[in-house]
């Protein structure tokens, strides 16, 4: 077997080892393989999850002493270089005598990534990018939050062609038709968490849960986070979330998506109402648009979008279409930003 | 050659003979064959335009007094039973003593209609729907808006995906892409009128002009009408349409839609701003909706749509989804009232 050849066999076997994490959490999944220096394979690790040891030192705990010198590593992650719970990867490898690693897919961290440029001060020969598109592919949205520094955020309403969330009165139930809705539970039920103001809990006693057609729970159930100073009564049908719902009395969505973040949710689903929708667009927080159209006019001052503090064309948040579709008679339009 | 075969073979005919006529105006383009009693052709005519003879009579007038006795009219349209500039010609050809008439499409015309039952009250055979899916596509939007009884009322606005149809400070050009407003050109060319509030032309001063992605104008011009009260100055670009604007300084929409009617003008092109589009929505006056959608966001006040009178969700303008397109990067939907 030629080198390279052992090389990618150990990336998919770390790849297999990765899987046996688990998949919620703030942390990665990530698996290690070491091989000897005649590319046998001497041990294997994974990461069980924050506070238990990273997938290198798992690895190498099997490993008698002086074992792994002269060893490569194979791992499906850049080594980390972060002094959290467990002491920076990069240094255990570097103990333990290692003399290459090869890695997939980058540590997008702002606090642990570096591992490899510490590794090659110490003289390691480090190669990255083995695998990479299988193991960003497997990081999937915990690398999406890693890189953005925070959860994905995406924006959904529903509003009539004119833009309306609601008729002048406020009645608005329902302006899209079932399929539409069952397609905003499903994607609901991938979040991390929903994100609601104080003044749509008050005025639509939402349970924010994940339901299919015939009102059943769904496997996923976001966490049911509210933002906003008003008090929202004990009898709302948000405590009977699955999730204990969070609450943040601010205003700063920054801060509430850094806890969200520290909490090991990595995408985040926001609801409304048209206020709290309007300062994520404005800050320019929203990854996503979800914007689900019926095929109806209600006029009127009831708008599914607020102030988005634009004051002139040149300032517009321009979009780009990424899908468009027709479910039942309502249309979805899926875009990002530009 | 059988009966019915020389009577499908006339109506063909007549379809021929009618396209002659001028296919603007407020008449129908009308052509009649006149069959003997033994199915040979004796004589055609057509309608050349308002003011000049129906079909029925210039064919009748290619005879001999007393030759179509017991002959057959083979003619596009329910002969008429209104006595306007020419006379009805349910009598004219009662009294060139027709023993039977055929023809393709029923007279939707409030004051014509109603020729089929005075021929039969004279003894004459008639039937009605002879290639009539032909007959009504020849006639096309002049039977639509006979129907009507009023021109076919297209409203069409652009906006972004939030509904607004220009920024917080009134700036707009352009919201839509230049696919989506070649869009817009073709089929305001195909338009009998163009409908404008005063308000739209003080702020955007437009030419309401069709024109071509060049800025040519395209070959169909309609004629530029604009409602309201307010003054225009003198030097608005709308006086520089190859049509003299017509002027209306009124609110009530049924008056300018008789009015338009009145002059052949058959269909309606209505553009705003929104305190029109919504007086239109409101008034159930709509036909056609194209809604171009920006894939951008510009929150703020200006909408695309006004007051439309709906107090409550039950009070929903529902429509239905005609089609769903990508122009560019902008989205058309088409839609009818429900």
């Amino acid at each position: 077997m030629s080198e390279a050849h052992a090389l990618d066999a150990a990336m998919l076997r770390a790849l297999q080892l990765a899987a046996h994490g688990p998949s919620t959490g703030i942390n990665p999944r990530v698996g290690c393989v070491i091989l000897s220096a005649d590319d046998t394979v001497i041990a294997e690790g994974w990461h069980r999850g924050a506070g238990t040891a990273h997938a290198e030192v798992d690895a190498l705990s099997h490993l008698a002493p002086g074992a792994a010198r002269g060893a490569t590593a194979v791992v499906t992650l850049e080594p980390c270089n972060h002094m959290g719970r467990t002491g920076p990867c990069a240094i255990a490898l570097i103990e333990a005598g290692i003399a290459r690693v090869v890695y997939s897919v980058s540590d997008p961290g702002a606090y642990s990534a570096g591992g490899a440029t510490r590794l090659r001060a110490a003289g390691i020969r480090v190669d990255g990018g083995l695998r990479e598109s299988e193991g960003e592919a497997f990081l999937g949205d915990w690398l999406v939050a890693a890189r953005l520094g925070r959860p994905f955020v995406t924006l959904k309403w529903a509003s009539s062609l004119d833009g309306r969330a609601a008729a002048a009165d406020g009645s608005s139930r329902w302006i899209t038709g079932p399929t539409a809705r069952t397609d905003v539970h499903r994607r609901r039920s991938a979040a991390g968490a929903i994100v609601v103001g104080t003044g749509t809990v008050l005025a639509d006693d939402p349970s924010l849960t994940a339901r299919d057609a015939s009102g059943d729970l769904l496997p996923g159930q976001p966490v049911p986070v509210v933002m906003g100073r008003r008090a929202i009564p004990s009898t709302s049908a948000i405590h009977t979330h699955p999730h204990a719902p969070v609450f943040f009395a601010t205003e700063s969505l920054a801060e509430v998506l850094a806890d969200l973040h520290a909490r090991g949710i990595r995408s985040v689903f926001v609801e409304g109402g048209p206020t709290l929708a309007g300062a994520f667009v404005a800050a320019g927080l929203v990854d996503e648009y979800l914007v689900y159209l019926a095929p109806t006019l209600l006029g009127g001052p009831r708008l599914a979008i607020g102030d988005i503090g634009v004051a002139g064309i040149d300032d517009q948040r321009l979009l780009s279409l990424h899908s468009l579709d027709r479910l039942g008679d309502d249309i979805l339009v899926v875009a990002r930003p530009r």
